[in-house]
């Protein structure tokens, strides 16, 4: 799909030694990817990295440099294994400060339930000078945004509710929609043509995903792009090529 | 937990924009993370880049320069948008040759099934010159490694088989195991707690894994390290920590 420089980006640093060790299976990648082509905005890159500054630094600053937008998920809690913003702090060469503002949101949150208001909770108040608080609804505890890199929660609930919040603050494309045709049809069968197909529909990716249920290999083509009107018009090609093959496709519709 | 400069490490890199746009749900990674663990050879970070030559080269050289081990997955079919052979080759400067075994392996999986190997087909014969390959006991297509670089498949079950044909191959280090104590203590209420453990015992990775389930939310705490004994040590005083706070915590086994 073709791309300008005016397309919005976007990369997922993911926090967490707990799914590099396969703990924790990820779900917020996904939610986030698919949340984010809706609005138009591609996820170009996710990286995982383990509960180490230095990896989180790099990672943040890389990533930082050439998206239009980062987001950040995991180590924002109150232990010491939570060090999200200290790193994202250091990447911007910014001091850590105590947020006011947020505090008076843990001390609202944690006095209403009588619970104490610890040295280890108030670290959750802390962000790195010049951040602008991102609202939790869930745990009150906020993410922050610094620039362009949106620190969120690791929870997911958590995580989507934060997001929720700041969507409309981010600016995005048309919607990438995305259409698949599928069928038993064995992808090597239509490699060539689909090869083809792509080259002369370059404002459209065309993906090729072969799959097996049970006994029964098939293929299912996605084609993605901001125009419905072409992705219908690539889906029926698609879906003739498979014909062509003696093979009955299923063309979904463009969500 | 402490690494020495001897540990060896892994990291991931999973090639597809299926992944990215949240259509498909990995689970690669987590399998691949919890294996390797196993084998006492923790996966340092894992990227997922889209279908983008500049996009791999780069993750693959990156990845390669600092970990032991890298493994790529996705991107060897037969159709345009699997391009990870010739990324791998461009990040070595090494030219794509026919391989004439990974030929005679097409040939004969083909020709059992009466199944034309096609340009397209005979694309998964090409591997990057001096690369060693790597088998595939599902659809015959096979990967490669080339120096410390692994190159598998995309669809799990295949990725799987692959990485059990060359676990034998790879050099680990003492499993990595792990136990965890979980109760409904309120993870701020213990953070100074663990933060003062995790001090005391540098040869563990303490994580703190906050859930709600239903209107109750809880802690788990994961120790992880190579020493069994030394797991059920730390294992014992985070529940000793729990029950003082009036919890009764679920300690696991060693696992």
């Amino acid at each position: 799909m073709t791309t300008t420089s005016a397309t919005p980006t976007a990369a997922l640093v993911i926090i967490g030694n707990e799914i590099l060790s396969g703990r924790t299976h990820d779900v917020n990648g996904q939610w986030l990817g698919a949340r984010l082509a809706g609005m138009g905005i591609p996820l170009k890159e996710i990286r995982v990295v383990a509960d180490d500054k230095g990896a989180i630094v790099e990672a943040v600053n890389a990533l930082r440099a050439r998206n239009t937008y980062v987001f950040t998920t995991g180590g924002i809690g109150p232990t010491h294994d939570d060090i999200t913003t200290e790193c994202v702090a250091a990447a911007f060469g910014a001091p850590v400060v105590l947020d006011p503002e947020a505090r008076r949101r843990l001390e609202a949150h944690y006095g209403e339930r009588h619970q104490d208001l610890n040295e280890a909770r108030l670290r959750m108040a802390h962000v790195p000078e010049g951040s602008v608080l991102i609202a939790n609804p869930v745990s009150a505890a906020p993410g922050f945004r610094l620039d362009n890199v949106h620190v969120l929660a690791g929870v997911p609930p958590i995580m989507r509710a934060m997001f929720d919040g700041i969507a409309h603050t981010l600016t995005g494309g048309p919607p990438i929609r995305s259409l698949a045709v599928t069928s038993h049809v064995r992808e090597g069968d239509i490699a060539e043509s689909l090869g083809a197909l792509q080259d002369g529909f370059k404002d459209t990716d065309i993906g090729s995903y072969p799959f097996a249920k049970g006994n029964r290999i098939g293929t299912s083509v996605v084609i993605r792009g901001t125009d419905p009107q072409l992705l219908k018009e690539v889906g029926a090609q698609v879906a003739a090529l498979m014909r062509g093959l003696g093979e009955d496709p299923d063309l979904g519709e463009v969500v």
